[in-house]
């Protein structure tokens, strides 16, 4: 079966079912391994009239390879991104997070990252188009339907998105492994960007002078550091408490 | 190169590093790829008196696979479990934390889960010895030296360690993907033993009935779920995040 490169595969039922709820139209085709049970999976497709295409076990084993799709391949519409102007214009409500990833190289990072920052909403994410790792088939696989809930952008230059940003309001945090302000005793209480460095090098020196101010998550073992989806996990878990504790004294 | 079972094998740069630094005695064999610079890593596993092997590159890239090894690979002796005894014993002191991992099977998530928990510190792991992940090579390489600071052990019977920790004046939370205590929200300054479930199924009902209390990530997209040892790490964080808070405000 050729493949068609401007579409992206989504394995496996939570990522397709994330999908088929919140943007069905996108789902071009299911293909289901021929006597699979797919449940829902393929009533909800019918229902949506997506084409559903029977495949036999060996041609649907070529297709997955080795990920594991529980008998079931989604393909799907390219990933759109958003553009800078929407990500700068949506984040501005209720005080939101830009997630600047400063070229990142493991698709199952950025996957990790989609799916966490969609686990507590508000967060956007700005790319480098060179460099960096894009929104591929390995990252949607990883983000498990996450893509649906987190705008994402591609930008030239990361340095003119940071400024961009803080013309229009946002203060610039850096993540960093040392010396920065411990996260847990900072107030993060205003429109923020939070610009997180690659897994080998951290953040580019070029990029450090945009920064307002450095965090650092607290570790008791220094010459240890964390993964960077999981630190990037932690920094918007911060937020999310601080902003959350916020709102809740203000009802209160 | 025939392989010893007994062994385990740590591939790449900061995994050995880690490795040489807390227990270079584990250490039996450094194998380096003919004609890679392994610099420090050689340097100090000479000093230590750790036998080095220079290996073509073809047969290096036997051994290593498809896996990034960086020319670097230790074999090491097998990982040693500590005893549950050592576990409750060691974590008593400060408030500790231990975490029950319920059936997980994925090697990332437990090598992710030990790596965040080295990092914070003052974490021990419970395992069961059936339906459960071990700490394997694919363990170690994704802890990357983080295995070296957390105290891991395995049991016949999760539900009676959770039981000896309760005697033992631990407080028993789950970790569950909805309706428990908002993560946040709740004041965790006792000893506390925390139950992780597996990937796809949560805590086991079995062991439901051993919590005193169900905590919860809050989400806004209640339809998706975090990854294993991203919530893991948003746990620690928390416990340790609280646990700071209190010991600065002590202190001052």
């Amino acid at each position: 079966m050729a493949r068609n490169t401007k579409l992206n595969r989504l394995y496996g039922r939570n990522s397709i079912l994330g999908r088929l709820k919140e943007n069905p139209k996108s789902i071009k085709k299911l293909l289901i391994e021929k006597d699979i049970r797919a449940g829902d999976v393929e009533q909800i497709c019918k229902s949506e009239n997506i084409p559903v295409c029977y495949v036999p076990e060996r041609e649907f084993n070529n297709i997955s390879g080795d990920i594991r799709a529980q008998g079931i391949i989604a393909e799907v519409e390219h990933f759109r991104y958003a553009s800078f102007e929407d990500v700068l214009d949506k984040s501005l409500e209720n005080l939101p997070v830009i997630l600047f990833l400063d070229n990142l190289n493991d698709p199952q990072n950025l996957g990790g990252i989609l799916r966490s920052a969609a686990c507590f909403g508000g967060f956007a994410v700005v790319l480098p188009k060179y460099d960096s790792v894009e929104v591929t088939d390995a990252v949607l696989r990883v983000a498990q339907g996450g893509e649906n809930y987190v705008p994402a952008c591609q930008v030239n230059n990361l340095s003119w998105a940071i400024e961009t940003a803080k013309k229009a309001g946002y203060w610039i945090a850096g993540a960093v492994v040392e010396a920065g302000e411990d996260l847990t005793g900072v107030r993060l209480n205003f429109p923020l960007g939070l610009v997180i460095g690659s897994e080998a090098k951290g953040i580019r020196q070029g990029l450090l002078k945009h920064l307002d101010l450095k965090l650092t998550i607290p570790m008791q073992k220094t010459k240890l550091s964390f993964n960077v989806s999981i630190a990037t996990a932690l920094f918007c878990y911060e937020v999310y408490r601080q902003r959350k504790k916020v709102t809740k004294e203000a009802q209160e």
